[in-house]
C-alpha cells in the first residue's frame, strides 16, 4: 500500500473546517467586490526569470518540469511564491487592454518551500487587492485599499485586531536625524523588538551613543501605546523639512482613514514597524491580533514605487494589500475565535423511506431546493431509519424530514429537530412554510 | 527586459473574461451546494506514488522540486493532474473522520503537460462532484449526481446540451453476444466514429464478419438518434441474461432521471459511448453541446468500483461528475453563446470632484456600498472630469454620480447614464432610492 501521510506544510482540511474557509472566502470576495476590485486569476506557474530577482531567496521556490522534455519546452518553470510578481508581469503584458487605475482582487494559493512551522505553510491561501496606475499613484490610494480589509476583518466576526501603519521613510529619516549612519543594521535590530525582552544590549553592540539609544527606546515606547496622535507628535520636535513632509504623508493617510469611518481603535500609527524586502519602498501596514501573545501578522500592506521594472522601463506605482487567509484561520482557530463547527452545509435530511415513495420524496427535495434550502435525500432506501438518522446526527444536519406510508395516507410530512428530538407534522401543501416550521419546533 | 510572452497552454484572462468565469463558478457552487455536496479542497501537490499508476501517462505529469534539497525532503512531488486521485488518497487517510456516503464538491485547477491544443489546456479548471461510500454504493447515486449538473448547465444560460448515457457493460456485452472476441480493438474503433466519415473500413480491417459489422453500424445508427427508448429497445432482441440485467440498470437510471424532472430532450441513451481508461468500470455519461460541429465533451461522469485500491484493501465504490469549466467557457465563447462582456463589476463611478468634498463623496460611496451597490470613487481629484468619465466609459461602468460645489449648494446629486448621456438630479436624502432612479433614466 502507498504512503498516505500528509506532506509537511501542506494543509488539508476536514469538511467542517473547509466550510469555515469557504465562508471566509465568501466574506472577503463580497467586501473586495463591493469596493470595486475586479477578480483576476493568473497561472500558478511562471517562467523562472519572471519569479527570480535579487529580492527573493531562490531556495524557497518550487521548480516545475515535465519528466519528458520537448526541445521547445526547455524553459524552466516555477510555481509562484506570491500573487504579486505574476501580476506585475501580467500588467506589463496586457497594459494596452487594461483600464488604469487598475484594481484587482485575487484569492488563491501560492507555494514556498520554506521549513514548515506553525502557521507558516508551504502551500497557503492569500487574499490580495492591488491598485496600479501608470506613472503616478495618488497617496489617497493608500487609504483606499484599507476600507475593504477593515470591513472584511470586522465581518469575519473577529473584532480584536489593530492595523499598524508606518511610513518607512519616517523611520529612516528619524534615525538619520539622531545621527545614526548604519541605518540598516539598526532597523534590523528594531525589527526584533517583539522577540526579545529588550533590544538595548543589541543597540549597545552596534556602538551607538547613549543618547541615540535613548531616543530609539523612546520611539519604541511610543509605538507600543495605542495612541496614534502621540506617535505623530513624537516626531514634531525634529526640525527637519524631509521628516516634516513624511510625517504629513503619514498623518494624511491616518486622517483619511478616519474620514472613511474606520474606528480609531482599529488603527495605530506604529513608527517602529518596518519591512526590509527590497521592493517595499514606502508606507507599510501590518495587522495584528490584539490578544495574541505572539505578534503574528495576519494582513499586510505595502506600496511599491516600481514593481514592474524587470519587465518594462515604464513606471507602475502600486499599492497592495493581502489578508494571509490560511494563517488567519489557523490563528483564530487556535484562539477558539471560530464559531463551533458546522459539520455540513445540509439543512434538512429527507429520509429515503422506500423505493415506492422515491418519486414523492424526490418531489419534496426538489421543492425545498427551489426554496434555496440545502436538502439531502438519504442515498439508500434499504438502510434502516436508525442508520439514516445516525448519519444526520453525525453530520450535525439540524432537521430530518419523514414522508412514509403513514404520512402519505394523511397527506402530511413530519419534521424532526435532531437536537431536541421534537417532531411536528404539517400538511404537504404547506411545504412552502417550512422555514416557519423550523422556528415552531423547540 | 524579461520575456513576458504567455506560456503555451496556460490561460490568462482579461478582467471582462474573468468576470464570466467567476459567474460560472458562482452558479456551479450554488447548484452543487443546494444538492448537499460539501466543499473540499486538497493540496495541488502530491507524492509521486499517489499520482502514478498503470492508468496514467507519466509524461503528462509536472514534477515539482526545490532547488535546494533537504535530506528529509528527498521525496518526489508532482502537481495533480485531476481532482480525483488526490481525493482517493484523502478518503483513505481521513476515513474515520468522514461521514459516508461522503459527498464533496471541488472547483479547482489541475495541470497536464500535454501538447497544448484548442480547448485542451495545460492548466485548467474543472468542477467536480463525488459520492463515495464504503463497500456498496446504490445505483441510485448514478442518478443523483446528475441533478446539480443538469441544473447548472441550464442556469449557465446554455440550453443546447445533451447528456449522453451509457453502461459500458452493455456495449461489451453486446459485442460478445454478436460473437466478437477482440472487444477492446473493436471498441477503440467505435470510439473514433465521430472523427471519420465511416468506421466500416476500419472494422473490415479487423476481420469481422459482414453480419457483425452490420450489427455494429446499426448500433451506431441507433445511438445517433435522439430517441432513448429506441436505443433501449435495440438490445431487447438479444436473449442474454447478463445483457438484460445491464439493460435494466441503464433504463433504471434513465427512468430515475425523468423522475428527477430532467427534461427528456437533455438526456440521450447512447450505447456507442465508451471510455477506456482503466479505472472507469461501469456507466459513463458524456455531455456534448448539440450545435457544435465537433463533439467536445464539456462534462463527464464515471463510476469507479474501487478507486482507492492503491491505498487500502477496503473497497470504496464511487461516482464522479465533472464539468470541464475551462473548456466549457472556451467552447461557449467561440460560439458567441456568452453574453456581451461586462467590463467591470462596478455599477456606479462617483466622480472625485475635489479634495474639499472628499468626505461628502466618501459618504455617498459608503452609503451606496451599504445598499450592496458596487461603487467606485475615482482615485484622483486632480484629474479632469472628462478623463474620469472616459475611464468609466472604457470600463463600461453604467452610471456616473456627480456631487460638486453646485450640487452641494442645492443638496442634490446628479446621476448620469453613460450609454444615453441622460442625467437626472435627486435630493441627497433620497440616495436610498438610487435603484429606482436607475430605471427613471433613459
Amino acid at each position: 500500500m502507498q504512503n498516505i501521510k500528509p506532506l509537511s506544510g501542506f494543509l488539508e482540511k476536514l469538511p467542517e473546517e473547509q466550510i469555515i474557509e469557504e465562508k471566509f472566502k465568501e466574506i472577503i470576495t463580497k467586501n473586495y467586490s463591493l469596493s470595486w476590485f475586479t477578480p483576476l486569476d493568473t497561472p500558478a506557474i511562471e517562467r523562472v526569470e519572471t519569479l527570480t530577482s535579487k529580492w527573493w531567496d531562490d531556495n524557497e521556490i518550487y521548480w516545475v518540469s515535465r519528466l519528458k522534455w520537448d526541445k521547445e519546452e526547455e524553459i524552466s518553470l516555477w510555481l509562484r511564491f506570491d500573487l504579486t510578481v505574476p501580476l506585475a508581469r501580467y500588467v506589463v503584458q496586457h497594459e494596452w487592454k487594461l483600464n488604469f487605475p487598475f484594481r484587482r482582487q485575487h484569492i488563491s494559493k501560492s507555494w514556498r518551500g520554506e521549513r514548515a512551522q506553525k502557521w507558516r505553510y508551504r502551500e497557503f491561501y492569500q487574499a490580495d487587492i492591488d491598485i496600479i496606475w501608470e506613472e503616478k499613484l495618488p497617496l489617497f490610494a493608500d487609504t483606499e485599499v484599507l476600507f475593504p480589509i477593515y470591513k472584511t476583518l470586522k465581518e469575519i466576526d473577529f473584532w480584536d485586531f489593530v492595523i499598524n501603519i508606518n511610513n518607512r521613510k519616517l523611520l529612516s529619516g528619524f534615525l538619520t536625524e539622531i545621527g545614526i549612519t548604519n541605518t540598516l543594521e539598526v532597523i534590523s535590530v528594531i525589527d526584533k523588538k517583539d522577540k526579545v525582552k529588550s533590544i538595548e544590549p543589541m543597540l549597545e553592540e552596534l556602538n551607538l551613543e547613549k543618547k541615540q539609544i535613548e531616543s530609539i527606546l523612546e520611539l519604541i515606547n511610543v509605538s507600543e501605546e495605542l495612541n496614534s496622535r502621540k506617535a505623530l507628535s513624537f516626531f514634531e520636535k525634529f526640525d527637519n523639512e524631509l521628516l516634516k513632509e513624511w510625517l504629513s504623508e503619514l498623518s494624511y493617510t491616518y486622517e483619511n482613514l478616519l474620514t472613511y469611518w474606520v474606528e480609531e481603535k482599529y488603527i495605530k500609527i506604529n513608527p517602529a514597524i518596518s519591512r526590509w524586502l527590497n521592493y517595499y519602498t514606502w508606507m507599510v501596514f501590518e495587522t495584528f491580533i490584539v490578544w495574541a501573545e505572539w505578534l503574528w501578522s495576519i494582513s499586510s500592506w505595502w506600496r511599491y514605487e516600481n514593481l514592474c521594472s524587470n519587465f518594462t522601463d515604464k513606471k507602475f506605482p502600486w499599492v497592495w494589500w493581502s489578508i494571509w487567509l490560511s494563517r488567519l484561520i489557523g490563528v483564530l482557530d487556535s484562539l477558539w475565535k471560530i464559531e463551533p463547527h458546522k459539520k455540513t452545509i445540509t439543512e434538512i435530511l429527507v429520509l429515503n423511506t422506500s423505493e415506492d415513495l422515491l418519486k414523492e420524496n424526490l418531489k419534496i427535495v426538489k421543492e425545498l431546493k427551489e426554496m434555496w434550502i440545502s436538502t439531502e435525500l438519504f442515498l439508500d432506501w434499504t438502510r434502516k431509519f436508525a442508520k439514516q438518522i445516525k448519519y444526520a446526527d453525525n453530520k450535525k444536519i439540524p432537521y430530518v424530514m419523514i414522508f412514509w406510508e403513514n404520512e402519505k395516507e394523511k397527506n402530511i410530512f413530519a419534521l424532526k429537530k435532531l437536537e431536541t428530538w421534537e417532531q411536528k407534522t404539517f400538511a404537504i401543501k404547506e411545504l412552502s412554510k417550512v422555514k416557519e416550521v423550523f422556528k415552531d419546533i423547540n
